[in-house]
């Protein structure tokens, strides 16, 4: 039992913590990832509790065992199913609804997506497609929502930090998209869509508001966490800048913090 | 004198035309240009008449040298002096401001910036770039813009016809940047920026409300036009399409003719 009482992010019980990858765990670079410091610190003090945590990247560069494969190679106590990314669920969703998409995807996701048929597409697909996002794949995108106008987008990023600068991310590029067709509202699979926010929360068994979300994407990770009734706690690594996020115009985080480990550490501080 | 009434949009006295280039008088194509039919006949009638016209295209990938370079050579019975594209505006506006761009634009107008200092950018000039709106151009567009919040662009066009399709055009492109961004307001050189019209208005000696604008671009050219005081005719070729541009969720053009001989034979009855 602690003397001290507890800052009101943490008023409330912890259940289970989602916590993003990258700019939380990892800086991503054009030649990899590494790890922010104390980050692995961090996730292996949340292993030795009981509070159960999920991975949720909206990562879309790559397919989800990439991701998988890219943690445990930098020794992150993680289970391959603590891990979320938009790939599987886009899979499911345009299986299930019979689409034939046109991709907008980088090219290491391409195999990913070999068994659909893709032929007279009657949907676009759009991920974080880094160079992918050329002007002849945007153009064809836009002809086809012009006829279908039915776009999914893997996460809604503005933008992603890589070595020291910013890059445009799949949000960006679908308000293009959005802007020049005119009656397109894209369907987000990944954050700040709730569904995926809840189907990590129900994977844990608990209730949206017993969860943390801990990010650095101030609309993605915190305003998404937040609208699906979850905590979202704002760490100061990753894309975050001060001068746009701290304060922010719209969102209020329930907490800002200097980077994961000094939220772990306060959270196990008051947790009994 | 007409026994017939005029139609509302020729109650008003016509002394001066603005006439779009893309669309109404040519289509472009990847190889170059052609004559819409019945468009040289109708610059031609015009040029026998009192009224005064300019041609205004948001043109961006050419100089306005080679602008006027293609009309003459279609036989287009043009003077240099009544043909206005942004590129030079853009180059006189950079000038005054002592700015220093960073150039998303076609290749074929970088030489028109050769004599322009582009070291250390504190702006950004984007215009149609074609395929050098590259996912490498873009952030780096986004990186400056981050610190200096200045986009000029050569018009606002959500996309144009070229051949058999539709590419998106410089004003889907800024609004990737502005939404990414988030405090940039693009300085527009083109239409549908009124000091753009009201500068062809005004070299031709007239009142706004005694010009027509003649497009095929309902929100550049036709409520570009309209918001200037002008009339905007909006003709069915070009870029237009039946099912978003008549009716327009917006926009109420003065009128829709068939192309640009159907409008100057209209203006030509009712004019004494």
């Amino acid at each position: 039992m602690t003397l001290v009482s507890p800052p009101d992010w943490l008023k409330h019980p912890v259940k289970g913590i989602i916590l993003d990858i990258y700019g939380v765990i990892l800086n991503s670079s054009d030649n990899g990832a590494s790890l922010i410091e104390g980050s692995l610190q961090a996730v292996e003090k949340l292993k030795y509790t009981s509070i159960p945590i999920r991975f949720c990247t909206n990562e879309s560069q790559v397919p989800l065992h990439k991701v998988v494969e890219l943690l445990l190679s930098l020794k992150l106590p993680v289970q391959p199913d603590e891990v979320f990314s938009p790939v599987p669920v886009v899979l499911k969703y345009i299986e299930a609804n019979q689409l034939r998409p046109y991709l907008v995807v980088h090219d290491n996701v391409r195999d990913s997506f070999k068994h659909i048929d893709q032929s007279n597409p009657n949907c676009v697909v759009m991920a974080d497609a880094h160079t992918s996002f050329s002007y002849e794949a945007l153009n064809k995108a836009f002809n086809i929502l012009l006829e279908h106008p039915k776009l999914i987008t893997m996460g809604y990023g503005k933008y992603y930090k890589s070595k020291d600068r910013l890059n445009l991310d799949v949000g960006a590029y679908s308000k293009l998209l959005e802007y020049a067709c005119g009656n397109v509202k894209p369907t987000i699979i990944g954050k700040p869509s709730s569904e995926y926010f809840l189907t990590a929360v129900n994977d844990m068994n608990i209730k949206p508001e017993e969860c943390l979300m801990i990010g650095d994407d101030i609309m993605g990770d915190i305003n998404g966490a937040q609208n699906s009734g979850l905590r979202g706690i704002q760490v100061r690594t990753g894309k975050y800048r001060t001068c746009t996020d701290e304060p922010h115009a719209i969102v209020t985080p329930d907490s800002y913090v200097d980077n994961l480990l000094q939220a772990v550490d306060t959270i196990l501080k008051y947790h009994s």
